[in-house]
């Protein structure tokens, strides 16, 4: 089964003590397809500027993601942020945030795109999710991720979101931050109370919790040597997630496990070097390995 | 098989957002031997003073534990540490330590247990340390715990305790603190380099790694609706780790996975109740059940 994501397509400025890349390929969307192409095939709606490289382009092409609806503004400027990572590679500072093309973006879903049975709604404005969910006709399972700054602006439209959607995915502090509770089961519960019957908590290089209805499962974070760039790690988790499930056409809750092991396998490459580089050369064979790692690192 | 345990007996001051107890019983050596006592016989070696309530002594013998090494100072004072803890209940603030009876310890080891073949170093002065190893004649299996103040204070003196011990039991900040390095990984492998082949960093709400050699073993941390007072979870999680190895007579990599699931179940009720309080009701069906949570939690 195909997925439909919807969300950013960016040019990043990213700065860790380890490196420094310039307006390199980066974004919630394109994150999250090239992670989920390793799965299955990916419809892409987004925008970019007239000066998003043709190359990226081709790069996403070459990873089977459809991106005939990815909209191109003429005379406009691809979305950009900047941010800076300090030693401990988490809670980036922002530097900058130009919105650009984004500015203006109204979701416009191709004809097929409609009838997608498996959706993901990346980090956007909660107004841009909800029409996007309005133009799908009967989706078999939608997820949704977010950001502090809709928690704390746009709190009332994300509840519609979410009341809308089968799993959602955020972190812990945004979960504690959403629900106003600092015990992460409340601050589940009480999410789950607005509607997901799915909630997956992102604990960063600790794993990740998956919360559906009164099971849990924990996800182990694999210990990495290695990080250079942490930015994507969530969408990438999401991709991986998602791809999955769509894979096997499942949402019961076992592949819902085998899911958050793959999504958290596909984030632990995304950090292994700048913006999406290390998909380039990623193998399905590498995948494997990895995903015996993390059974490896779980079992008793 | 039994277990010699090295430490602190306390009387407690804490302060956490769900209550306070006043001169409550704790100590590193008091938890690690209530936990363990779940698994196998302990012996206590420790110091208290004449105001040590007797009926706590009652409680550790009515738990199995031999107290013949329990010196009591007569017109000292018992150990005694104040704490508060805010909302997110990790890193407490010490209001006070008065070291009282422990000023002036020195662990004499009755002749019996110096043949112990399981024994831990609770968290005390590394000089301490090194003088009760000097004490046994051939262990087995030796493990120690410590804390920020000894790295910072003794350095030298907990490089030479860990040369000699098994398995280091430490919390991440303190590993990464110790190796002066900020990537885990190679925080622990340093660590290693020192001494010990095995390796454990106790994460908190996150569970535990395990490093053998150069296995990694990630245990959950179980997520919890009630947490009154976390004071001893990591002495109690050494008590359920070291009390199933000993159980078994095995330090094999199959068992240390096992143990420290175990010590993560002991930790878990710990913390349910201020002091040991919640061990006084605990029944073995408790720590049955709770183990299979945690293999629930883990699987996929």
């Amino acid at each position: 089964m195909s997925i439909l994501v919807v969300g950013s397509v960016a040019l990043d400025t990213v700065e860790t003590p380890f490196g420094r890349g310039e307006y390199i390929l980066g974004g919630s969307a394109t994150h999250f397809s090239i992670a989920a192409s390793f799965f299955t095939d990916v419809s892409l709606v987004a925008v970019v500027g007239e000066d998003f490289p043709d190359a990226h382009v081709d790069f996403l092409k070459s990873r089977g993601i459809r991106t005939d609806g990815l909209e191109r503004v003429s005379g406009g400027k691809t979305f950009h942020w900047q941010g800076r990572y300090g030693y401990d590679l988490s809670n980036p500072e922002t530097l900058k945030t130009e919105l650009n093309a984004f500015e203006t973006f109204k979701p416009k879903l191709p004809k097929e795109s409609r009838k997608s049975k498996y959706v993901f709604l990346a980090n956007i404005d909660p107004l841009l999710q909800l029409e996007v969910l309005d133009q799908i006709e009967s989706p078999d399972f939608v997820a949704c991720d977010t950001m502090n700054f809709w928690i704390e602006s746009k709190s009332q439209d994300l509840k519609r979101v979410i009341s809308k959607v089968d799993a959602f995915i955020i972190n812990e502090g945004e979960a504690r931050l959403f629900a106003k509770e600092r015990n992460l089961i409340k601050a589940v519960r009480t999410i789950q109370s607005w509607g997901p019957k799915t909630l997956i908590i992102k604990q960063g290089e600790y794993g990740a919790l998956l919360f559906h209805g009164d099971q849990i499962f924990s996800a182990p974070g694999l210990p990495l040597e290695e990080i250079k760039d942490p930015t994507g790690a969530g969408d990438s988790f999401a991709g991986g997630f998602m791809g999955y499930l769509a894979k096997m056409t499942s949402s019961d809750v076992e592949d819902l496990r085998q899911a958050v092991i793959y999504g958290s396998v596909m984030a632990s490459f995304n950090v292994e070097e700048f913006s999406c580089d290390r998909m380039r050369t990623l193998s399905q064979q590498d995948i494997l390995y990895r995903y015996k790692e993390f059974q490896n690192l779980a079992r008793f």
